[in-house]
Formats: structure tokens, sequence, C-alpha cells
């Protein structure tokens, strides 16, 4: 399902292949939390944006409107009309950094909705049972995330207990996929390693979820206040104990120049809500740095927010114009922003693959990884 | 400039020429009151939508961000980037429904902006050269929109200076277009019929205005809180005393069902924020009525909106999913409403236009006035 075509050092070029389309990777997710991204944007839009695959919150969507609902309107391809490729979350980081009121036991975790405070118990068998009434083309694992810093035996123990759950979760996949019921018989699973901060730990239950031949790799957990170069020694630690043959996911991360650094180190798969969220705040990326467009030279501004950009936004709006509907706080504001940041960021990976493609990753990377995350 | 295409009772088909394209009447202005329509939509969608006419709120443009700033960027047209006609109004609406303390004198009105409080003059040469400096296709004259109920001599004062105001207005547009600076030399001047709920009063000053041989004539003052059958009684009454040749448009109405009442009263213009209001609360013109998507019957219901239309998204998206972007208060949901409720309102005209066309009005008529405003 994951092919190699290209490889630079530990960077990788290759072609992730799902019953939605295929994926080129290094790719970056674009996050739909409720099923569509923030900032107005419809799937419609999303093929205009150059978006190769969308990711919806399992936690987000369990609450509200249910998986169930989903299921009957035909699960999330149909319900939102994006007929490419969804990752679902497990819904494991956001009970444990969203939700109240938790405890955590062998079977799973119970927590308290954020929306209405109603006790909501879910482990790995829920966690996937969910994620199969959503439909997702990629299913991720329930796990826990650690929170940092943490204790080396309790990290230990949780992943112990985080392998523990990805069995049952691989178990129940295939039993809801063989079961003639599902929305998405062909839904895939990714397992996601664990172990904090800790290089050995971190390595051990790499080696352990290796074995048990999953559809591709997350490393979870990371991306959370440690220092980014913790994050790349980690990568760089561990990289070697992930399955070559296997698609890599990075989660949650990153900035221009994150993605950069990981995709050296092997990572083929990125998501962050960085590029929306910034947008709906003014701060745009381009290809000279980070722009916050509520400056006010920008008031009498008539150029684009990117000169080198071709975005739905940048080729028609000015910086002017742009300044102005966040003045007045028109909605337009954001959706021409977050369309733009998106297609930054789409544009960011397609040019990775190009570098790749043309063997000349390392002049890319050295051009861009410091610039992209400028503020100017 | 304007030319009657076919005549039905006091019903007009028409067309209406302007420098940035020609108008099929009867049309309905989309309300883009700080040059972005509420809901994100941008220039782009209103190509989709069957938008003809934007309007613009003149008061807002120059409270934010400034009619000197859209001249600076080459005036309305290229700082929205909406190449078709643009009419904006007076300022005098919101000066006097929405601004703070204010004096009205022969001069004009001192008021206070609503968003820094600062003390801000508006007269009619004042509102002429904000408009010519915005470079709308259509300027409307400065007018007082008197509160109703108004005694008879203050409406009768208050006419008396809204015809001395037009008369300056007029001259004023003739200066600045004959400057050699105005964005939009060709800019056109619509007179505004005032009089209150007074029939001998709006007849009066129709007659009055009808002699300057403007662009063309707007009733004003109507659809603020009186009963609808004053507001058709006070069209029927002064429509005999309106020019023939010249293009007609009531202010700030309304319902379909008021626009179809006015159409087979010889109006050919219209505005409201209704469509693009009550998409804003999930509340949707369809061909049987109007419905509320937040209503629980609507939760799993797989059809569009309305399976009679093909706007951009009832093409695409379902009653489920829509309610669904309501709950989590996702502006998706807004888009995507406000997108249906004016391809409904531009729909309706267009139906309208061919009822016309097909010396069919009165039974287009009959078919939908009660239905369309009708909630089921």
């Amino acid at each position: 399902m994951f092919r190699i075509i290209k490889q630079s050092g530990a960077a990788r070029r290759g072609e992730f292949e799902t019953v939605h389309g295929t994926v080129q990777t290094p790719a970056f997710q674009n996050v739909a939390t409720c099923g569509a991204i923030k900032g107005a944007l419809s799937a419609l839009d999303l093929k205009e944006i150059k978006t190769q695959v969308m990711l919806c919150n399992t936690y987000h969507l369990h609450v509200r409107p249910g998986d169930n609902l989903v299921k009957d309107m035909g699960g999330l391809h149909k319900f939102t009309r994006w007929d490419g490729p969804i990752l679902t979350d497990s819904g494991g980081f956001q009970v444990f950094s969203l939700a109240g009121l938790r405890k955590i036991t062998e079977e799973g975790v119970t927590f308290q909705s954020h929306v209405d405070g109603r006790r909501i118990f879910m482990g790995p068998e829920e966690s996937m049972m969910i994620q199969s009434n959503l439909g997702s083309t990629i299913a991720m694992a329930f796990d826990e995330c650690v929170e940092n810093p943490a204790t080396f035996q309790y990290a230990k123990d949780s992943c112990a207990r985080t392998y523990r759950w990805l069995v049952r979760c691989q178990k129940k996949m295939q039993e809801l996929n063989a079961s003639g019921k599902a929305v998405n018989p062909h839904q895939l699973l990714f397992g996601i390693n664990q172990g904090c901060t800790f290089d050995d730990l971190r390595i051990e239950h790499m080696k352990q979820i290796a074995d048990l031949d999953l559809d591709g790799y997350a490393i979870g957990g990371l991306a959370v206040g440690e220092p980014k170069e913790e994050m790349y020694r980690i990568i760089t630690a561990i990289e070697p104990y992930m399955p070559k043959a296997k698609i890599r996911y990075l989660m949650g991360v990153g900035t221009p120049g994150n993605i950069l650094e990981a995709v050296r180190r092997g990572v083929d798969l990125f998501d962050c809500v960085m590029p929306s969220r910034n947008a709906r705040h003014g701060h745009l990326f381009t290809w000279n740095g980070i722009i916050n467009i509520n400056n006010a030279k920008y008031e009498r501004d008539e150029s684009p927010i990117d000169p080198q950009c071709d975005c739905p936004t940048c080729r028609h709006f000015s910086k002017s114009y742009i300044r102005h509907l966040f003045k007045a706080k028109e909605m337009l504001a954001m959706r021409l922003c977050v369309m733009h940041n998106l297609y930054f960021y789409n544009t960011l990976m397609e040019r990775i693959r190009q570098a790749l493609d043309e063997d000349r990753y390392e002049d890319f990377y050295r051009a861009n990884v410091d610039l992209l995350d400028t503020r100017i």
C-alpha cells in the first residue's frame, strides 16, 4: 500500500494507496475538526487548495453530531462530501487534553464531555467502533497521551498499557472490517509510538508495535511543549526501528521548519492546526517568512499576501482589502487567510516532493528551514 | 440607460445599462455592508449565486477603512474585485439609525461614529464626495430618514429639506464627475422619495424630484415597521408620479411576498439584509416556504435544503450536515446558508423576469405571494 519512489538520506518520496485515492508523500493533512475546516471552507474548497488528506477528530464527532448519526448518513465522506482520504484520530489526545475529570483503567478512560458534561467511557474497542462508524480511510489506535514531563516509571507503565490497547485495537478493527456492516470495510489502522522523552522507552515501544504489521506508524506525544531539538533527537533515535515499508506520521507537527527537519529524518505524513489557527489571527505564511496582516504597513498595500503564491486568495485579493476585512471583523477575512495558509502548507509539501524527485532535497531544506519560520 | 422591454399592468420587465454592465430588472441587490457579504462570501462567489448588483454601505466604509483609502486602492471595484454594478447608499439611513448623538441643520448632520465615537459631519456634498471616492456605479442622494410615526409638520419640513439636499447632491455629483479626478466619472445618481406615511407629502415630493431628471428614483423610509398594507398603498399612490422611463428602487424591501407585491406596483429594484441575516440564523427560503435548519427533524435528513434548488449549497450538501455545522458553530454553516438564501432571492427575481417575459406575471404572483413567506 505504501511505496517508496525515491530516497535521499533518511528522507523518503513515496505514494500511499488507499480506497479513497493515492496520497503523494511527504504530505500534510488539513484539519477539519468537526467535519469542516474552520474558516468556512467546504470539501469543494479543498480541491482548490491542493488538499490530499482531510483529518477529522473522533472525540469531537463522537460528542457532536454523534458517530451513529454520521454512520446513518453514510459515513464522513458522504456527510462532508470530501471524497479523498480521511484520517480520524483516536480521540485519545482530546480525552487527555480537552475533556473534564477523567479516570484511566486497564479497560480505558472515563471522562466528561466538554459540550454537555455527560460521562463517556472510551477504550480501544470504543475508539475503533466510533472510527468504524465514521468510516474514515485511516483510523488511529487509541493510546494514552502522557503529560510532559512524566516520570520514567509512569511513562514505562503507560507505554505497556498503550501497547496492550493497540493489540486490542487491531483485533477490534479486524472484526469490524470483516463484520459486513462497516461503512468502509477497508479501513486502515495506524499504531502510535509513545514513550515521552525517554529514547530507550520510545525505541522499545517502537520495536514492539513494529511487530504488529500495522498499515502505518505514527509518532505521538511530541510537539507538546518540549524543545524542538528534543523532538528531532527522538525522531532520529526511533527512525531505524520504524518499518521501512510503512508510511510514517508525525502527529501534530508543525512549523514549516519542523516539517523540513522531520522529512529529513524519514517522516512521510504530518498534521497541525497551526496554518488554519494562525490564519484566523492574520498570521500568514509566505515564501519570505511570516507576516501579520494586521500590521499598519499593509493598510494601502495593493499586492497579494505573497506575490509568489497562486492560491485563490493571492490570485484575486490585496493585503489592503484583507486587512480591512480583519478590522471590520468580516468572516471573509478568515476564509481568505485559511485558504492561503493551507495552500502554502500543501505547496510546501509539493515542493518538498519535487526536491526529492529531483535529488536536491538538501539544497531545498537548507534554503528554507530557517527562512520560512521567520517573522518579517 | 433604462429600457422597458415589456409591461404587465404596472409591472415592468427592463434593462438598466451601466458602465459596469447591464442589470436585468426586476432585480435584487445583494448587501455587502463593508465591501463583503456577511457569511464569508467574496466577489468570486457572487458570480456563482447569480448576483447582479452588490450594495455597499457608505457610512460603514467611510468610518472603516475610510473612503480615501478605498479611492487610493482604485475604488470599490478594484478593492473588492467585484466587477459588476455597485450601488452605494448615501449614509443617511445609518446616520439616523446607527450613529450616536446627532444634530440636523440645513447644512447636514453631525453625529458620532459607532466605531470610535469621533464626531463626523455629513451633508449632501460630503455624501457625494465619499461615494465618488468609493467609485460606485450608482450613488444615492443624501436624505433624512424620518422616524415613523412622525407628525405631518415634521415630515413636511423634512421633505422640503431633503429636496434642497437633493438639488445640492445633483450639483455636487455633476462637479465630481466632471472634475477629471473621479474613480468613476460616469457615476449615476438616484433621488429618494420621502414623506413618511402621508400620501399627499409623498406625491408632492415625488413630483418635485421627478423634475430633476435623475438617473433613477428610489422610495425611501418604508419597511421601517409600518404595516405592509400601508407600504403597498404608498407605492400605489406615488407610482403614477414616478418617471416611467427611469428605474425605480424600493429601498430595504423585503420578503419574497413584499417583492412580488411591489413588482406588481411598478418597482424594478430591491435590496434587503433579510436573506443573508436569516441565513445566519438558519432560516432558509425554499420554494415551499421557510424552514429552520436547527429543527430536530432535519437531524438525519439527507436531502438538500430545497430539492428544487440548484445553488452551490443544495447541489452538494445535506440538511443533516448543515444542521450539524450550525450546532458545532462552524462558520461554514453560515457561508452555505447565505449562499443558498441569496441564490433563492436572485432566482426569485429571475423567475419574476421570466414570468414577465412570458406574459404570465399575474399567475406567478398568485402562486407564490403567500406561499414563499410561509413557515413550514
